[in-house]
């Protein structure tokens, strides 16, 4: 049985983190997905197209680990699976962030010959789960951007069962995927990504 | 007969989209204008030289489709008649927005010899009416500015008549102009325009 | 005898004035100053070294025409001179504005070997008062800093009696000055002047 | 004994500094911290890994110069002993702030092998105690990263006793110490390097 009360609980989280995520230019236009763990086999997750700063309760919706509606008929996010394997991969990932951001989009595209972003030398790389140092390197991966939803909740779990360390990804001319045990932690990790992201993108300006 | 009430719903949402546009930097120092359907001939529409984030009720107007004020004797944007013309061509149209982002004007002048811009790639082409991946073209075509509303009005309905699907225009050196169903697909069609632009400005500056 | 009424009327305009204009980014760390005119030989104007963001009522002082201070025993801005030039040419002058963004720092001390900025092709030019057409030129001289007060005053005014279409100037590395009749139409100058700036700084990051 | 009055006024204006810091986007992700001198042996500073944009006052505690807690069983931030070096060197300092912005960060990575950034021409420099025109040189030293904090502090600390007039510095790829008599004016420092790392970041965009 779904304890609504939780269901409600995070509904709130994620209508909080998408007047952040929107208010900071990276949901733009109804793009971007959020999700939070409601238990074991459940999430809360936004229904799609809506506006990601003006959500409403009524826009969150549960759906099952196989992304199935539960107790509605509203449609969920097109990117539905990518939120489910991530759940079903680590009991412990609390919420899934999705975003749309300029400085993902710019510099994945720039980057149109590597599938990973390398980031090293940056304090702020600690802002990770067990980075204790700016010293070591973050590997974000980078995929290509597909329709097919299917193949790139494959390629995504295939990824992260060979590296589990890894904090996020990235999709080619798209956006950026990152999770954590609570809203909070997964907030931040999209806020250091953007930073981190964005001082690369900077660096490539001048120096390329 | 003119639907009052209508008028003043649309006018209430045309302030509050001008509130939103000046706050994102994309309709500065009085400029732009904006307008919202009332019935099949009548437009309401920003008063000239007005202050686009302090808009008030008196501050939008209503006009015909040929432009012609109607119950007042404010002058309404000299860009009225590219409204017009717009509202004529489809009947689903329900607003139109012009605005000048520093993105819009800077992109269009870098591409000096373009009469086009393309977009290819990139997810947030899907915020457009029927566009369903990031794999086809989306083209924006740019006008060259000129103070002669009329030849321009007639530019853009020849365009428009011929490539019907277009969701927007550019003007170089001016600003962009888009349209939609509702205020609020409008107002997705300019911030999924203005991140593509602010993006293809950012690639140029790593990769020109 | 002064009217302490238009006095505290236009310290509230100059007070309301430096939290748009800090809160664009474009008065940091103290800099700037601000005045608007109380009568023909007077004018309320910012004390040295206040945050521009958070004026009180006491932070506006009167000066009369030549800079010595009425009714205070406050020191008004180091650069109260040049405001009382701009008033004694021209009667109709109602405020001046002095800001110090980021884009008049850069883009002056790029254009290191030439003594104006000349802007042509944008739409946003009829922002200034006379001008009907992105076809002409807007020329907007740059002054050398200097901590001279007096010998920047009797240039500025030579340029203006000179040039007295030009709405605006630039001190190289340090800043803008702009005016008009009202508080808004110089607050609409400065949107213009920055917008312009921004877009010039945005080109050369391109094309240069 | 300490004044727990001091300590609790202190604490607020840590608050604020923090809800301004991380609202300007130089605080991103838990990083920085933060602090303000209780008396001449004890400071409040941030506890480690908050939120700086939603400091309670629970976040700050109090720690003497030798950087020991004070009344509290909490972590304070791991470079609280930079903190401690700056109130022990200097008895009129009132409050040390530490920030992580894009500029800091991309700026020191590309003037990859100079340990120093050189200020002139700029008006701002004059937000700078001393400092009364554009002509001279303001010189941020610029430290190379690293976790050992203790080697830091003898760092900083012996630079600061050879050039005493130095109004901040640099951790490369890491982030920015400032330091004030008060809070208000160590924020004023915060805004003027901003200000003109950011210049300096531009200037290299265009003329590298």
């Amino acid at each position: 049985m779904i304890n609504l009360a939780t269901y409600a609980a995070q509904a709130q989280h994620v209508i909080a983190a998408g007047q952040f995520l929107y208010g900071e230019g990276w949901s733009p236009a109804t793009s971007s997905n959020y999700s939070a763990r409601i238990d074991e086999q459940h999430l809360a997750i936004t229904v799609s197209g809506k506006h990601k700063g003006q959500l409403k309760a009524e826009d969150i919706m549960i759906v099952d680990l196989a992304g199935q509606p539960v107790l509605s008929q509203q449609k969920s996010s097109a990117e539905t699976l990518l939120h489910c394997v991530l759940y079903e991969w680590q009991a412990e990932i609390g919420a899934v962030l999705h975003t749309h951001s300029k400085a993902a989009t710019v510099l994945t595209r720039l980057l149109a010959d590597q599938d990973q972003l390398v980031l090293e030398g940056y304090e702020l790389q600690k802002a990770f789960p067990g980075v204790t140092s700016h010293e070591g390197q973050v590997v974000i991966p980078i995929f290509e951007n597909t329709q097919d939803i299917r193949t790139l909740a494959g390629q995504s779990l295939s990824y992260l069962e060979q590296y589990p360390d890894t904090p996020a990804y990235l999709i080619r001319g798209h956006g950026l995927y990152t999770w954590g045990k609570t809203m909070a932690d997964t907030l931040r990790h999209i806020e250091a990504m953007e930073f981190l992201m964005a001082c690369e993108l900077e660096l490539l300006k001048v120096a390329r």
